[in-house]
């Protein structure tokens, strides 16, 4: 870095800073000060590591800053709060240009503040031998009104908003083959699957419409829906019986499937990062969140199953087969 | 690792949680829910990343764990703050046995609610090429009553807590040549530097003593004094005159210094660390607020000093000669 630790720290804080209701001291002094709002508080904190998370080399540093913010919003979110203020670590090697760390932190800001309106409190720049982004986000829920993972009961459906696997092709298509890659690349879906690994959305707005209309589990696909419905299942102590043909396939994904030499059903169901909302309903509620969902957002529910007795998650094919849906232990970039 | 990323985060998770007031949804779900205070919010986060801020074959994974909750409860408590919640997010690499990140989580539960009354709320496991820790404070203080960096009034007396530079030495002697350190680690100083680096405490009810007594700048000592001092004077906007002979050097440094070849004094002025308050007072608050640190807390305020005008930071010498106090840039870890 040609910036020393100090200009590049006030390089960040300036940028994290802003003149933002409801923040009493910004960056700049040993911590922010706050205002809080009138309900319970919503903690989360998630990083992502070079190497695991992402590649520097194939990710730019804007959509890294963004994707940063997103996936602790989007946890946030899947409780069925509202996202307020975030906290930034970054850590990054020598050798990193500073234009690229505030290339990072203009991410961040955009994703922060004008896509989800969440203010921007501090931050904390540091070096390490490997860019780590470290981010921490306080939203706020009214009291008791919070959607845990752990309220689904026997015969509530199972529902998923958007589609799935399409984050899960972009990382398919970016270790592809080089041979393969510039022609999917020329191709509209295969933008679309970098795009779905590179910037995902939170759905912050969708998670509040699922919890007002019942919502008695929810959370965010973060690590695949086979693992994650396994953890809703244990977390609410319940079964689950998912129809394998009403998971919603990423169309990207199907397009690509054959170039890429995968299997489009499969990856939906055990690839991550899809940061779609996995929830629960009772029966008589998915038709309601289902057209207000497409009304308000333009973003579909699909109906994948019903919450059953016991604590077996299984999948039922077109042929009435059903078989254990295994948790598929979805690792991010972990090399094969 | 040898357990799975799955099984190491709800051992994390089990470590993390507990029976605590204010926690309404702890570790385990997307995001912790917890009640909120009736104050401001204070927000910090930091992050301790190895070859940097530590050596993982040097500090034990429980004086780790607990340094990393330190350093946060030491930027809440500088603000005049009280730490409520704290935020975790792990990583480590694959070769790094899961007893080691239980240990590193166990010195964060000892420092986060043994020692601090700071509850655990959530956390994040990940694994990455290198150990980080980063770890998020949610502290809360009476609106309007944070103590900031931009608050020092010329004619203000310069204090600060404790003694300084022990954190330092014991970095020094981590570094020092082979034959030297089994000499100084059987002597009790050269253990006290060790621990000073390794165990640091965090001033919390100091802090609050000094804002009740009319501090009107504060912050904690993490970059060394001269750093820190400068960071003060040009938030507050204004200069310092700081008397090197009453700057408290510690007194392990000081028995250390001819064993390890250091300074003493230089390394008490630049080195980094020591996690103790650097304060801005009146004076006729001075020593009613030494009185107080040293009946509730056992601990020396030194006088160090007066703020002034401009916006130079110099230091007098014994023979009243006086020169510029330049930032040290101490760089913790950083390679020589």
């Amino acid at each position: 870095m040609e910036l020393s630790e100090d200009e590049l720290v006030k390089a960040v804080a300036r940028l994290l800073s802003g003149d933002e209701p409801g923040v009493v001291v910004g960056p700049g002094d040993d911590a922010a000060v706050v205002e809080p709002g009138a309900g319970q508080l919503v903690l989360t904190t998630d990083l992502l590591a070079e190497g695991v998370h992402f590649e520097r080399g194939s990710i730019s540093a804007r959509d890294l800053g963004a994707k940063a913010i997103t996936v602790n919003v989007s946890d946030v979110a899947a409780m069925a709060a509202s996202p307020r203020y975030a906290l930034v670590a970054i850590a990054a090697p020598g050798d990193v240009d500073a234009a690229w760390v505030v290339e990072l932190v203009g991410g961040m800001r955009v994703a922060a503040y004008e896509r989800e309106r969440v203010l921007r409190a501090g931050g904390d720049t540091n070096r390490a031998d490997l860019v780590v982004v470290s981010v921490a986000v306080v939203g706020e829920v009214a009291p008791g009104r919070a959607v845990l993972r752990s309220g689904a009961r026997v015969g509530d459906r199972i529902v998923v908003t958007g589609s799935l696997g399409a984050a899960a092709g972009g990382l398919a298509l970016s270790r592809a083959a080089s041979a393969a890659r510039p022609d999917a690349l020329s191709q509209p879906w295969g933008r679309a699957l970098i795009e779905a690994l590179e910037r995902p959305i939170a759905r912050v707005g969708e998670a509040q419409v699922l919890a007002r209309i019942g919502a008695t589990a929810m959370m965010d696909l973060s690590d695949g829906l086979s693992t994650d419905l396994s953890r809703l299942c244990e977390a609410s102590g319940v079964g689950a019986r998912v129809v394998l043909g009403a998971v919603p396939v990423a169309e990207t994904l199907s397009r690509g499937a054959e170039m890429l030499e995968i299997d489009a059903s499969a990856l939906a169901l055990s690839g991550g990062e899809d940061y779609e909302l996995l929830a629960t309903l009772p029966g008589d509620a998915v038709e309601a969140a289902r057209e207000e969902l497409r009304a308000a957002f333009g973003v579909d529910l699909s109906e994948i199953g019903e919450v059953v007795e016991g604590s077996a998650v299984v999948a039922v094919d077109a042929e009435g087969r059903t078989a254990p849906l295994e948790p598929s232990g979805w690792d991010h970039f972990a090399r094969g």
